[in-house]
């Protein structure tokens, strides 16, 4: 499907509505190509994310690996389908398995997704590797409001790893960050999903407030990106991610307003995901940016 | 509260009821507090425990960041409200982590929780670490009896990582541990915290004998006292994860009694606390020491 | 009972039927040994399984501690009832630990596991000190149909550390690794257990087609055997956990088909199992190999 996919379309005299219409018919193919094609996505992820981000993709229809050491990077990220990289608890060997995995991915083609976990001024070493990792040009940098308005230049006073700024806020000075790579996506109440090949941002809806209640919903979220990168382009991909999530947060809390039973509730709901519950609930808006 | 608390309240001549009210009231304006403060609580945790400690923070009310890399921890430690450290699986570089952020916690006033898991003879790198962390003055050692019974300087035949020793046999013997720390906590079938503050031990009951059936509950304990101790003093900090602790599991018990369930209900439990639940569930005894 | 097990009657000229019965017998008499005995296992295990897997072992009534370091290793695994060695994710530090953890239980006479995850040629680290690792003769290997086929020589097409082979046909080939272990256990969709004893192969039947969409259930089942071989001989050991696992899956998969649920129902199945739940759902064949 992803030479099907056209969207040029997006960019024409269409109805927004249309146009919406066609976003949630390639996300609804993206999930059905997820389910074929179970790409292997290697992780290298913190220690509180990897059993988490692991179940997240295993559950969503991906193959992952969480090979983070540097001996065997190279190797590995040759024969993965998408690579996902996130900067939450960092050892000095995870570090250099970031680069060579990136590096190998930028010269092979691979997909790979960025995930500038805590980027800001008090934590300088992972700041320092994410601008260094930039060099490989990530398919995707996703991360909530504070990090990414950071990471586009704005000083912003940031709490730990959560975000204090809101997404709404934010993706205006995002808009620099597609010199960088191809789609940015960030998360909050609502999302929203930057790239080059669109004149409008997409706006995800729904969800549940109970989401960054889990810790590593969002590490989780990177990983499924990179998973839909190995089987559609990269801004359907991130759209696709976060609309599963956004619909398995809502149908969750539907079931659950505790954050334990409600994170057994999302994972059974991103794994009971469907074509056709992706036609009924994507909350997507397409908002025009160009002049 | 913080400043209005006073303890000598529990000094004077009141009736043991009256004085049992009045902790009970700190408790569960602890609570209140952590809500609303939300406070920034810098975990270096074991790998078994780094999403589940994180789960229960955000459950709780605080806001984790698991940051323990030697790199980043003087920075961050400074601009977080509260400090955990637990020796669970240590490595080389959060070893030099701990270091790093409980010197400088102490040095900015910074409450912190010294959790020596597996403290004895066959775990001796470990141990040795923890020796000398007590030189920068844990605001709150917590454990179970038998490591604080090693640590106070009783061999005491341990099993792995759990404790083989009752923690009321141990109280007694952990008094000489607060020339190091300005609390004392114990956890086990019965809870026991210790104060120079105070001329008695804090005893709480309460919880499942199903929470030493789940890994990582006491790390979480111990993370937890230090999210509390950054809205409270020590000894109501410490007080406030225990009775936080013990009405969980006792009302999660109540809900299911296989592990795999129970762990869901204890998060929905840590959760679902309330100021009227503290008031209705909290089990606490003051038991005197003084001769 | 370990002095009671006498596996030559399994050898004779019983009926298939009765020595299955045995079989199953001896199970129920490894699980009731594993409440009583309640025995300390080491884990040296990777980052997405530790607190799976220590989970799996309390609920199983095993006492599980994951001690990874080299600076310890030797002191506890002396100690230790029995060790689980898991490839997973390992770092430097892990890999000297499971040198010195596997040539002290050599050494000590304490049966030990060996988990080849992701062993292959795009893992060549890892598989390298897994070449090292047998040196220290494992008292079970075990690994999916992928992983043991590599390991035996034949050279197979991995995808990441999923098994993309049947273990129904590389139970022939594993037959050669018995020159390296006293006990072969394969998991699939029908799990096969092979050892020196037996002129038979075990084939474990039960479970559900979830398991492989939990991460980490290979892991734990690995760190199962271990607990099972500290209190029964090898071949029953491998056998219980096998038997173990698959009624839990069975039984949880009655009760939920969605991961989140299914994954939380399997843990309570683990805590739930009873000898009368062996003797009702264990499903055993004995194939015949010898010519």
């Amino acid at each position: 499907m992803t030479q099907l996919l056209d969207l040029s379309l997006l960019n024409t005299k269409q109805s927004i509505q249309d146009q919406t219409d066609v976003l949630v018919a390639y996300v609804a193919e993206a999930w059905t190509a997820l389910q074929t094609q179970q790409p292997l996505v290697q992780c290298i992820t913190n220690s509180v994310a990897a059993n988490y981000a692991a179940n997240v993709l295993l559950a969503a229809g991906a193959s992952p690996a969480m090979i983070d050491n540097p001996f065997e990077a190279e190797s590995f990220t040759r024969i993965s389908a998408a690579l996902s990289i996130n900067l939450g608890t960092p050892t000095s060997e995870q570090l250099q398995a970031m680069q060579i995995s990136a590096q190998t991915a930028q010269q092979q083609n691979i997909p790979w997704v960025l995930d500038p976990v805590g980027y800001g001024p008090f934590l300088k070493w992972r700041s320092e590797m994410v601008d260094q990792l930039l060099a490989f040009q990530p398919t995707v940098i996703r991360g909530n409001a504070s990090e990414i308005s950071t990471l586009a230049g704005k000083q912003i006073e940031t709490k730990g790893v959560d975000s204090t700024a809101s997404s709404a806020d934010v993706y205006h000075q995002a808009k620099t960050l597609l010199a960088q790579a191809k789609v940015i996506a960030i998360s909050g109440e609502s999302d929203y999903i930057l790239s080059k090949q669109l004149d409008a941002v997409i706006q995800v809806n729904g969800g549940s407030h109970l989401q960054p209640k889990i810790t590593a919903t969002g590490c989780a979220l990177g990983a499924l990106i990179a998973a839909y990168s190995a089987v559609t382009n990269p801004v359907i991909a991130a759209l696709s991610a976060h609309v599963h999530f956004a619909i398995a947060g809502q149908l969750a809390y539907a079931r659950s307003q505790s954050t334990g039973s409600f994170n057994v509730a999302f994972m059974d709901h991103i794994h009971q995901m469907k074509a056709e519950t992706i036609y009924e609930y994507a909350d997507i808006q397409l908002i025009r940016t160009s002049a």
